[in-house]
């Protein structure tokens, strides 16, 4: 879809009309001297809504958002890196709405119309004192969409943000999003945190399927190492400060609106993988061929999975074997003879093994990033997934982040 | 159930009466100067079942030892390291049907009485020639056993053989195995390659839901390193030499060969997770107060699977954080505030954080054997699985083992 959307040097959520962020350090991680609390609001109420982890044990911030979003207006994120508040039972509960109460006392908005979101060590309580203390002392401005998309992160080793314009009827529509990943990344709700916002007008449940459509398509492609956390959240507010009707199936901004959508989601998405914990390459892997569209996801997502994958690009091996195997477990309807793999450019495997050129193909696996295409022959479903590497780096680092 | 059975010191394969095994170097691994080539029979015909792995992508030996199975009946494995004959087309068809027929010739049975089995790397064509020169040169003995469990190591670092007796009416029986691990260990068939042999007589319809009841129970709740392999295979051979009629369900023999076959099997996967690539310490994994034992046991392996588990182990790192998020992964039925986790004797969470003494938990974690509990409060299904750490030397080891 060329020119649906044109992406906003630099950027971010406070880059739609009407919203504003910032962040404080509040002292809740104690191992760097970063910023860790931070507020994301907009100037007036938000038509909201939001799509959650799959793993049955949800964090309290969770839950307390999705109450909140059950009107399906929000005007408020108040968001904490350092801990997760998960596993945390009645008494996270508990501050979890402290957090959107003090936040709403600020603002001078109504507790209901705050999300929550918390990143971290899972299992920690909460410092509330010093939350207390520090939600007031948070500035928010027009430019701070930065200072909030840092406050986020967690082993994040740079923020995360981008911003997409279109335009429709003779208006310009912004649509701007942050993200933080790092560890704990794989399909089913993959990001830990992200938030977007527009100043478009657009209708609840428009919003609401465009934004299913969009993470089914982007944020749950990706994995980094397996895990799915307890606090993956993607939010979505409209303020509808641009004007010109509510954008639905019918409205003419409905394709662009989705375009734009889909390609901020995307890049956040990819910007995930590409700072994975201890990650050295990105892993594109683009299914085409498959019987259906949720079978060529299945695949693509089972092939960034692998950890027999990830380790054999790591170490630069043309090892398609463990590619077949991959495509094998996925579960979707595929006949080995059928199916063709590629490195690059280079066939490797079509329904048998093919000659090919083993120097190229480990000059390919060198570079930051390794695009292997699968046909399954069985249909014209397509997807894409991307993954990173596994590395003793990561190995390191996961063994040493520390209760 | 005490006295049921007792463990056989050195005992393995061919310690059941009327089986008999041997091996060579035929030169398929050209990186090690090791066994590679292996044959297990039977004086006479037997009753035999297999279960394979999960993987869509079947290798080729697979295929023909399903075909060859299929009649119930079976009196030999033939078995080679070195090339999984996996993703091999109809090249891969042919080599495996010409190695049944080598052996059978070699031996003087049917072609269709002997199973294949290979391991190794996927993608490669098996070395025919050498291979077809090899088989004659196989000598098979009744001390055997330990050459064909040498046979089929690929990155084992040693052979796993185990083999247990039960008496029953003034009879005694043998039940012996082999099999090998290492890499590409994850539930549903995570062996790679089993081999069993009994000398009991066995009803085939008992023996097959003897097999794939135990086999649910042991081999498929291990994991190293979360991938499935194409080649998984673990068959089992009963020649009924030791007389005393058919087992079936209703036989007095039936819970004691239930127990010996458990057994046994329970000391292969064990072993095969001991013995993981890289890893330094064994998980084990008891859950209890599931709805069902099939919630249990979806608890028990997510916990063994989960990198975040597994590198927290690695770095004795009591982040139980990580193990509760698993436990919520696993799509098992379960609600948070009913949920405990210990560690070893330690409680560290019941609904919500516990006090727990981090010095003791680190101590524990530094010994080669974890203990992990978790109760569901949901019911009476209970499950343990086993796994192995992931550390920088399964990441090295991965991500050089080369096409």
């Amino acid at each position: 879809m060329p020119e649906a959307f044109r992406l906003l040097p630099d950027g971010t959520v406070t880059s739609p009309r009407g919203f504003r962020a910032g962040a404080v350090r509040a002292g809740i991680r104690t191992d760097v001297d970063r910023l860790d609390l931070g507020i994301l609001c907009s100037e007036v109420s938000c038509t909201a809504t939001a799509v959650y982890t799959s793993n049955n044990v949800k964090a309290a911030p969770l839950i307390v958002s999705r109450e909140h979003l059950s009107d399906g207006r929000a005007q408020a994120v108040i968001a904490n890196s350092g801990c997760a508040n998960a596993g945390t039972g009645e008494v996270g509960m508990k501050d979890a709405r402290a957090m959107a109460e003090r936040t709403s006392a600020s603002l001078g908005m109504d507790p209901s119309d705050v999300l929550v979101a918390s990143t971290g060590v899972i299992g920690t309580y909460l410092p509330m004192e010093r939350i207390t203390e520090s939600i007031p002392e948070i500035e928010v401005s027009t430019h701070g969409g930065t200072d909030f998309a840092h406050a986020i992160m967690t082993t994040d080793s740079r923020p995360k943000y981008v911003a997409a314009q279109f335009q429709d009827g003779g208006r310009t529509f912004t649509l701007g999003g942050v993200a933080k990943g790092a560890g704990m990344i794989h399909p089913n709700m993959a990001t830990m945190l992200c938030f977007l916002t527009t100043d478009a007008e657009v209708e609840f449940s428009f919003l609401d399927a465009s934004l299913r459509a969009v993470v089914a398509a982007t944020f749950n492609l990706i994995d980094a190492d397996n895990d799915t956390s307890t606090n993956d959240t993607v939010a979505i507010m409209a303020n509808g400060l641009a004007g010109g009707g509510p954008i639905d199936n019918h409205h003419s901004a409905a394709a662009s609106f989705r375009a734009a959508l889909f390609e901020v989601c995307r890049q956040l998405a990819r910007a995930i993988v590409e700072d994975a914990e201890g990650a050295t390459k990105v892993i594109g892997v683009d299914v085409e061929g498959a019987a259906s569209p949720e079978d060529a996801q299945a695949v693509a997502k089972e092939v960034v999975r692998s950890v027999g994958v990830k380790t054999a690009i790591y170490g630069h091996d043309p090892n398609w074997g463990r590619i077949l195997a991959a495509v094998g477990n996925s579960g979707a309807l595929m006949e080995e003879r059928q199916t063709a793999l590629w490195l690059a450019d280079q066939c490797l495997f079509r329904g048998e093994p093919q000659g090919f050129d083993v120097i190229d193909a480990k000059a390919h696996l060198t570079g930051r990033e390794v695009r292997i295409r699968v046909h399954l022959g069985m249909g014209e479903g397509r997807a894409t997934a991307w993954g990173s590497d596994i590395t003793e780096e990561y190995i390191r680092r996961n063994s040493q982040y520390t209760t």
